[in-house]
């Protein structure tokens, strides 16, 4: 018998209480009793992305909330400025491409935070409607600067800033109104412990200025008529009931454990997972690492790809392995949502393990033992 | 005591079986094992949608599959023929002005069903890419002549026939290939008997080639991304992976019953509604029933709404009243999915209940027993 892990950055795994909830049987949506739901879940929502703004529900992966805030948001003749490090940036200009939006792209390496330096000085250099950011890059394991750039931004009325915190909103602090985030973007299968298959936009003031304006096509990502909708507890089109449900019940966990709280216990596993990583002998991919997973560097003469399939044949845990030009050369290991210590120790002794099965000659329990020691500080 | 019965035209009810397949610990999608998943559904779905096509699948409700059809199949200048007799034929025409698609609308008159010969004569006196018509109408009960339009779309071959069969799919009968339907849309929610989340798009070889040549903007939505991974038992975006895995366990039990038993059973339920509804001395709204639901004129003197909210209220059922012209006028009562006939029992009995809530003269159990005759049959 072994049973199944899932470390992967999304889909994470989905707290039982959420699944029993799902599990019922289902109610209509425009009945009194779903829009109580859906009230104490736009109030958890709100709390969540530390916002007053309404924060839209939308059934859809999170690519759908990142193509919706491109198409309402912006406007023919728009320029964005991208930073694109990793395959999540590289979506953003994917996005604007089709819908003939014209673009900047601030290159980063793969495994670097994006400079600050130069986000300003690109700003300056352009009329750039968005700045469009991952918080979390899930493909390199990376964290941006977010409030940095925000400050940034800031300076820049005409400038939107739009982050994709889809594996980072739960995880990371995010604090929407304090930083001025403009659109932030999140989905149900990261660290709100959910099945994928809601997507969420929340939308500054200043970025409902900007959707007033907007004359690209929409119909189904459409913004405005789905806050109209929300703001009566409704939603323009049949939303996905048990999902929302799910949400409901995970929103009362995760005010039980405070928003403090949750980010901390991200910030030890992230720690505790980067140690053990070491503490095996292994080196870290990200410079700037996000708390919502561990990028690792797969050791001389090992192929990433298959300490990934290593775990997932022998040890039933699932991994990531690593993207496009970074493929063989890393794993990654995620802590994000439901999970806690010891399910730290186990990803690392699992990763220990599978590099043994490939003849990498490290001590077993090292890495665990790193681990141990972080998460007892 | 009172348990919650779900009568409306989507959602319906979740099987149990499929609630229990659901609530299981999600697996990645990105794994073998849901690659099988995959597979076995992609061929559930061929032989549900009655094709050799494969169907799409996407994580978002059904009126993304409307706006998906809209995108990928048509282009800048092409013009449409609409057929609208309610609220969802409305969807069509706005969908299509969102996108600056040209309409051309055949307004039907509530509760009737388009005329075949209408159709014909306007598709003679245009140059229409595609006619977008509803197979069951909702929002009246109607189902429209799929089969009739569909021999005179196929003397146009630069004509598309794109069916919405969002709650007619899998409860009428609608052999894709057979009719030649070059577009077919579902939900997950309706006869699917799944929460909804997912949307479904079925296109023929003829749908193709206009797809190969479509210019109309598209990310989250386009048919030829997803059509290509889907082909390896992949999807292009993080999937619904839990609503994927109850749809499998819905297609073994649809497989089970078999296409004929499925359509009989339907329309088996159908008619005891309406035998039940006309015992109970009240008339039927739409002309040409459909076998998903039943829309029933309200009797003289009483609101529509009122029997919905008092089914809501008092009796613990949703089912549907009347939208936008017919609010008051009728009320709607669905048989679509998981439902037998002692479920048809159930609704016309509480049916009679809240009419005579309401202070209407019948004899109570009139309408009961003449569906129970019915379905004796």
């Amino acid at each position: 018998m072994q049973k199944y892990r899932l470390f992967a950055p999304g889909p994470t795994p989905v707290s039982e209480a959420a699944s029993l909830a799902m599990a019922q049987p289902i109610i209509h949506h425009r009945t009194k009793e779903f829009e109580k739901v859906l009230e104490e879940v736009r109030a958890g929502l709100k709390w969540l992305f530390q916002t007053k703004n309404e924060v839209l529900i939308f059934a859809s992966s999170g690519t759908g909330a990142m193509e919706g805030t491109i198409i309402n948001t912006l406007s023919k003749g728009d320029k964005a400025l991208v930073i694109d490090g990793g395959k999540f940036g590289e979506r953003w200009w994917k996005i604007c491409k089709a819908y003939g939006i014209e673009t900047e792209i601030i290159k980063v390496e793969w495994g670097k935070a994006v400079d600050p330096q130069e986000v300003e000085k690109k700003l300056k250099s352009g009329d750039f409607r968005a700045l469009l950011v991952q918080a979390s890059e899930s493909s390199t394991g990376v964290y941006h600067p977010i409030e940095a750039l925000a400050k940034i931004v800031e300076r820049h009325p005409k400038t939107l800033l739009v982050v994709d915190a889809i594996s980072a909103l739960g995880a990371i602090d995010l604090p929407m109104d304090r930083w001025k985030i403009d659109v932030l973007i999140s989905g149900s299968q990261k660290a709100m412990a959910l099945p994928p298959g809601l997507a969420f936009a929340a939308v500054s003031e200043k970025g409902w200025g900007f959707i007033e304006k907007s004359d690209l096509p929409k119909f189904y990502f459409d913004f405005k008529k789905e806050k109209k909708a929300l703001e009566t507890n409704q939603s323009a089109y049949t939303p996905a009931i048990n999902l929302i449900i799910g949400l409901q019940e995970v929103l009362k966990t995760m005010k039980a454990e405070g928003i403090p709280a949750i980010f901390e216990r991200h910030a030890r596993l992230a720690r505790a997972t980067r140690e053990g990583m070491k503490g095996a002998g292994l080196k870290l991919f990200a410079e700037s690492p996000s708390n919502a997973l561990t990028a690792v560097c797969a050791p001389e003469g090992i192929d990433g790809q298959k300490v990934y399939k290593t775990l997932q044949e022998k040890y039933n845990m699932t991994i990531a392995g690593g993207q496009d030009g970074a493929k063989g050369k890393i794993f990654r290991v995620a802590h994000l949502g439901y999970f806690d210590d010891l399910d730290v120790v186990t990803s690392v002794a699992a990763v220990e393990w599978a590099l043994a099965d490939l003849g990498y000659k490290g001590e077993l329990g090292r890495g665990v033992a790193a681990a141990m020691r972080e998460l007892r500080k």
